[in-house]
């Protein structure tokens, strides 16, 4: 996009603000973004062995972005995937180590896991303690949730909204419950390597922990939109690291400080690979499309397809829709030069801008 | 078009004006146009059978335009295709008709036609004869025009640029000349059910034609382009007609007066099924968006397919190109909701002029 304008207009200010969907790629996202710094750090990776993984520290160095996807990731398990005993203990390793580092804020991108665990795994990094019916401390996978009789938070780290050291932001783009028909196992389970039967464990095991969430915390996390992502790692957060859960794009935007550089802009050119009633749900276009909108200034979408039932997104702020597809042919075949088809319908579009003199 | 436009500007006023090709429809594309009439007259068909056919008289009822798909076409043969016996003598009738009806002008669209006879079936209609070895009259048709040994033009009739009572454009969109690799015969023969020996046959009848008007009537037409259209009906149109070949658009465009409309206009919307290289040879944007650079207005061409090398469609005026495409899925399902789709691109695009104050 920023080719296919400055062609046109060479003089052009483009601030160009990649966005993170809290999966993978989201803290190279956000370092791209505003600059930062890409740290390494040793944790547990899906199935609890040592593995190189990462955070980025972002701004004046307080803010930090953890993608869970780091450390428990789906392409981490490409050839075994397996939630009923992967683990998310790894990202309360890094959430833990941020912490320690000094952070101040720290945004986790949901996304892309490949756990089903409610985060108890994380929970453990971070010192709190599962018990089962035995009276023995395991770490909770997807396939043992249903054995968690007893949650011990004495031992819990410093770190924490709870416990005043760092605010922690859980990102995500879904609204999904815990569980149920459209709860994380029933979703997203299917995409980890779930039968129909690990499924059905699978919702029976978060089901459980948000009954024990309920009855040790008083928090009754179920219905909640957004607990159900990243297999229930939403609810783990609020629970046991007192995140708040926040739309990804919301999270992108006030980090970036999107609101400022909208100030002086003519125009937001934005995009996603579908827009459709989906997008009305929270995603990119339509965050985008709200605050350019409150700020007076006409956002052009540049998109993949284009669904049905899509005239509430201008309503929302959205000028223009423009699909890159340029031949009637297949995806198979559409996606093989997409690049070339979005700078074509991109420069087309500058094109008029400038023949028009809109700026 | 005009309903999406309407939607976000109430006021505008829009001049639609269809554009003919010179095939089946060009008629009622004029008569849309600009108004007129449309007249029967019963004349020989395909096969010499008698056939109800039409013309249109438009304006001030002195320009008349026949199609010649109208009695010569391929829907009327449509399962008994047949080149080498087909006729083009209804057609030479509608000119006749016309002609002693009182047309100044007569308009021939040389478009989608069953024949490869030359235009000599029209030719006998208008009184000239032509002659075998064995010193026989007879009609030639696409199977026998090596037959011809003599023309005789002596009786033929009052009409034509000849003997100047009627002016006659024969309007088509192509440039091939009459024979050869990119004759009448090679291209548009097997479209017309020809198989590779009939085109053999067809293209040595051309050829054999093109020999006998060039001994006779002193006309070099073989390499002139837009000889070949219409199964050499070019050429036929320009020897025994006295016609001038145009470029349909070219001919469309004056006879709607588009230079005067482009006058006040804000802005030319326009399209075609695949905007390509081929679009540069005098098809529909490219006339459309000639003529609009130079009254200096901005021309949308809202198109099915954008093909590659399209660059130089802008140095010919186009503003720019809007593909209708908003699924990447194959033309086989795109089709069914064509009319959906372009209603969706124009709607979006008038948005974001309205939102701009384009205009």
């Amino acid at each position: 996009m920023r080719e296919c304008i400055i062609a046109h207009y060479p003089d052009a200010n483009i601030v160009s603000i990649p966005v993170a969907d809290g999966g993978e790629g989201s803290v190279d996202c956000f370092l791209q973004a505003v600059g930062g710094t890409r740290e390494t750090v040793i944790v547990k990776g899906p199935f609890m062995e040592d593995m190189d993984s990462y955070y980025g520290r972002i701004g004046d160095g307080e803010i930090v972005i953890v993608e869970m996807a780091a450390c428990a990731g789906l392409p981490l398990v490409e050839h075994r995937m397996d939630p009923l005993n992967t683990t998310t203990y790894g990202v309360g390793q890094l959430i833990i180590c941020a912490a320690e580092r000094g952070a101040k804020k720290i945004i986790v991108g949901l996304g892309g896991s490949a756990t089903n665990d409610g985060g108890c795994g994380a929970a453990c990094a971070a010192g709190i303690r599962f018990y089962n019916a035995a009276g023995e401390s395991f770490i909770p996978t997807g396939g043992t949730l249903k054995d968690i009789m007893r949650i011990d938070t004495s031992g819990r780290k410093g770190c924490g909204n709870l416990l005043g050291k760092a605010e922690i932001i859980a990102m995500c783009d879904i609204d999904n419950p815990m569980y149920g028909s459209t709860g994380a196992a029933r979703i997203f389970g299917p995409q980890k390597g779930a039968d129909s039967e690990t499924v059905e464990l699978l919702d029976n095991g978060v089901k459980h922990l948000a009954g024990v969430i309920e009855r040790d915390f008083g928090m009754n996390l179920a219905e909640q939109p957004g607990t159900g992502a990243a297999g229930a790692m939403g609810a783990g957060m609020i629970a046991f690291f007192g995140a708040k859960l926040q739309m990804g794009i919301e999270v992108v935007l006030d980090t970036v400080h999107f609101d400022e550089e909208l100030r002086d802009a003519n125009m937001v050119l934005t995009g996603e690979g579908k827009i459709d009633t989906q997008s009305l749900r929270g995603k990119v276009v339509i965050g985008v499309a709200r605050r350019a909108k409150a700020a007076g200034v006409p956002v052009v979408a540049v998109v993949g397809d284009i669904g049905d039932g899509i005239e509430a997104v201008y309503d929302e702020g959205v000028s223009c829709i423009l699909s890159i597809n340029r031949i009637a042919e297949d995806f198979s075949k559409a996606r093989n030069h997409a690049r070339n088809d979005m700078a074509l319908t991109v420069d087309n579009f500058m094109r008029f801008c400038k023949q028009m003199r809109i700026f």
